[in-house]
């Protein structure tokens, strides 16, 4: 059997693992305040070009995003995120949970639209009774996003300018934030430069686990630390973050990694367009839907695991195949070998 | 520097770490639903002799009070605990994050006795106005408790009674369960038999963190998945978790190292008496609290962390002092070459 | 300057005042527990056939909802409802300020119906990962709507059934209960056996203000008014409640007040519909959408208040016209004579 | 039976009720946006000297302090509360159930003392782990407190100080504001420059229901309509409220009914004490607590209602006896005829 099914199928990446046996036996203080946090945080905020940003870690995705959420809301105000935000849809109501509504708008191709966000915004300040409903206090977007789309640099920069004109804090999510940046070309300055608050994922990405929470304007994360308390996300040895990320932000290991899970998702995916079969959505980053007939995918499951995605007509469905920090050619291989051509 | 500030000072027992490093190229499923864990929560049930048992694996005691409290409420119900117990305290607030008011009742010496219980109970039905109060919907106690403490078996059997009177679950954070173990010595099973759920901390004992969440009704986990996933505590990469129990709990390394903690800290508590130094109190477990004048501290801080706890009258203070699993005989013989003789 | 922009723009029916004022000088003890609100519960039970069922009165219905749909879910649970529902728009989240996701599916002219509860509850436990996602926990209909429109008996059946099935309490938001029955022919007993919790609104058939909340089934209110305390609904003056629904259920004033309203509203409808204009939403009671030329609209709030709906097509907008129990034939003459025929 | 359980035992003082009812067939608007509201909250603002506030309508206590705290608050903080506060012990963790933790103080006679904020805010920032605490983030007092007494001016200015020191809003609980006024001399000009929020509580004081919640500094009253709809607390005939307190504030009736219920309740007072009993104690307000034997009380409970508050030693117990609008000197005498002198 080979996973397909996720990115996060295996442990950690040896350099990340090694780092961490070899800090094994050093004495630090808990609770995120030892010298590895810090030396991460600093490296950070280096990659970001943004020597005030505030950087913290939390264990995982929908903690930072349930905790970064409830700090930057006040209680009559939810957070704007498209339809199929991971937010709206897959952390159990986390965001309700404590407290706020999820404005969904309808998603492109899983990105929200600066035009959304704005009509989304006239039409609150326009209701004669908007103080009967949720007011717009956030923006949160995933990039990539749920169906592995990414934003382009311009599309953020409109997101920003139109979140900037109505004062709502913009959140990127990037629990797979590498693969991003190897479809798109930018990086953490350019990133930095255009939201307020971003993650830096690293469970999908190589890590045991980990989200790098970075406020580009700092004063949003003032207090932040007793939200993560608050929210069970402070991790006891935290420098288990610390020395994780420093791991992968050395060499240029984040990166690499992210290059070589999007290098072999696109070499599947060419493969399969060459074959003859569609996808439901045209994703550039490491995760891919094919939409495959009911009967191959049967026998597929005998070999490998993957997610069943979406039903289609006529005895088709959409899969998704995901590879993590851990996939190799040969599986590719393995996996094309028992996709035949589309008759 | 030598730290006794915490038990959580190092990363995990080594064969914590091999045990993780071993399975690191194996895939599995995510979230929890992997060999590992299932393996793991088989080992616990069989340990506590609770073949019906529900076992779910979560990060950090925070994270698990807030979880386990909020799962077992509803919405006008609060939980009973000692005025010194940790939600009370030193959660930031996370069970009233989740809605909940934390019922404190004075402690006796951090523990809760059964009668404070039966005496609040009756307190809230006797009065004519109870609907305008807290109902009391669940106890929570912690063994050892913050000051070290630990419950006898006996203790623990009355407070059960009272809580099966009242119909409130009772519920044992054991973020250093061992050490409670090893100081009264009952067990697993012991313990399974007069609480309604428990958590098994692994953080404090030689892993790199995880809370076992045993619940013995398994009824009242009905749906905990749910809970864990909104309260941002379900692990992605959830095996991490199963595979260090499953080191921990193999050759009864978990109660080892609690021994061991355990062992050294009486060493340093009789050594410390012998030379006439008073105690804030009486702790038979991991955490000591001797009471040392100033003078002695502040020479003390140069080569040693531990933790300040209370000010006392006459330029002396009570200081904490724990061992973690990696704690050494000569770490003891330095610290105790640095404190004098009482004059 | 008439107003028709809400059935609440005068105090309450005179008869409903009278009752108040009568019984200004009695003594009566506080929150709800005086013999006025016993004997309106009494009068409810009797009028509904349901001789266990548990009444309690409530002020608003922004408070109603949210007291009794966070008394009915567990913490991980949502409430289904359809996207027009009056919780899912305009109550500024109070359902999500209890912890709570509103699970909304695509209304059908404003109403739920059985098929998409059906759907939604197939698709949440045949999704794989399902505890990733908000379980549905109950569910909420209006009836009337918020547009006005009724469920037939046999809608509510089929709703029921399927809400059986899933062990989905099925709440009904009776704010204009009166007017449903008005139009549809059933009343408080036919509702009562449908259903588990319904409202009796008072605020917009008579009264000052006032829900009255009934559980049909006895055991979902078990500890309520500890839930309404809480969500600081409890009124300290209860009698008030009590006093009002008195005046309401004596001599059939709730239904006649709901007759007349329905009455005048289908008379400007019937009027309307004769002079060539068209409707946004075919609806039996006293809210009424007709679509009318912007040129037309403008001279009439020179002398008239109503609500701007919807921008159409051409120049044309949607409104809604409301039929409080003060409203008058005259005054739906002056409106009707300011309307003219369609070109 | 004559009852002296509470200032809420009848409906409204007849002004108010003659107000309702003059203007009972006006059409308004909705939700606290008519005139009458309008009105009443320009003469607030007259009152207080404070032409800048902010000034908003509630119907009940528990709603107007859990609604004004939810405001206030970023999640990660708790209000500061003396352990006898209201919103401490008689609300049914309405402040838990937003998230916030309620930090209580040892109480002096039922109020709050500048040093004790003091110690509390100092302890906080002084704990090394203070993050892992709940951070002080406002201030509540009640005055008269629940147990009848109030704060002199001097207090207020010492409990400001200190507040402003901290940047912790100060919110006076005003259930029963006119007899604070009534026994230490000042008005709403003297407490709007010592406090940052303060309700005017109607409900005790001669109308049916209602606090008018004042925000002295209106930037903290931003988006507050909001928080009313959120909590349930928007009346839709938002009117009731205005009108209620346009017939108190007029021809000073407000601190007519204050002063009356005073006079009543230390006539009572002071003949108890001529008589030889004791008090639990000294309120100067309109809640007396004499200490009465269980045999006296028994034979009273036949013709009066009274509430019992605490049992003493030896066969006594305190007692509660309430003075509302409608006391009479009647009242009064015939209860003193029914206890005897002491013996």
């Amino acid at each position: 059997m080979i996973r397909f099914d996720s990115d996060y199928t295996e442990g950690a990446h040896p350099r990340v693992l090694q780092r961490l046996a070899e800090a094994n036996a050093v004495q630090t203080p808990g609770y995120g305040e030892d010298p590895f946090c810090r030396e991460a945080a600093e490296k950070i905020r280096g990659l970001c070009a943004a020597p005030e940003a505030a950087v913290h870690f939390l264990v995982g995705g929908t903690q930072a995003n349930r905790t970064v959420i409830a700090h930057l809301l006040r209680p009559h105000q939810g957070v704007v995120a498209a339809d199929t935000g991971h937010i709206a849809v897959h952390e159990t109501g986390a965001i309700e949970n404590s407290g706020h509504k999820v404005l969904t708008v309808p998603g492109c191709e899983g990105k929200l639209a600066a035009a959304a966000v704005e009509a989304l915004c006239r039409a609150h300040y326009g209701d004669a009774s908007f103080e009967h409903t949720v007011q717009p206090g956030m923006v949160y977007i995933s990039d990539p996003t749920e169906l592995g789309t990414t934003y382009s640099l311009r599309e953020l920069e409109e997101l920003y300018a139109v979140c900037r004109k109505y004062s709502l804090p913009l959140y990127v999510d990037g629990a797979r934030l590498g693969c991003a940046f190897a479809a798109e070309g930018y990086g953490f300055a350019e990133l930095a430069r255009v939201c307020d608050a971003f993650t830096i994922g690293g469970t999908k990405l190589g890590a045991l686990f980990g989200e790098a929470v970075v406020f580009t304007d700092a004063a949003l994360a003032k207090d932040f630390r007793y939200t993560i308390k608050q929210n069970g996300g402070m991790l006891v040895k935290g420098r288990l973050l610390g020395l994780q990320y420093l791991a992968l932000l050395e060499d240029g290991l984040y990166m690499d990694i992210a290059r070589k899970e999007v290098a072999l998702a696109l070499r599947l995916r060419d493969a399969l367009a060459e074959r003859g079969w569609e996808f439901l959505i045209s994703s550039p980053t490491n995760q891919q839907f094919p939409i495959l007939p009911d009967a191959v995918l049967e026998k597929l499951r005998e070999d490998f695991a993957f997610s069943t995605w979406q039903k289609m007509d006529d005895g088709m469905t959409a899969v998704r195949f995901c590879t993590g920090w851990a996939a190799e050619e040969e599986q590719i291989d393995a996996l094309l070998a028992a996709i035949p051509f589309r008759g």
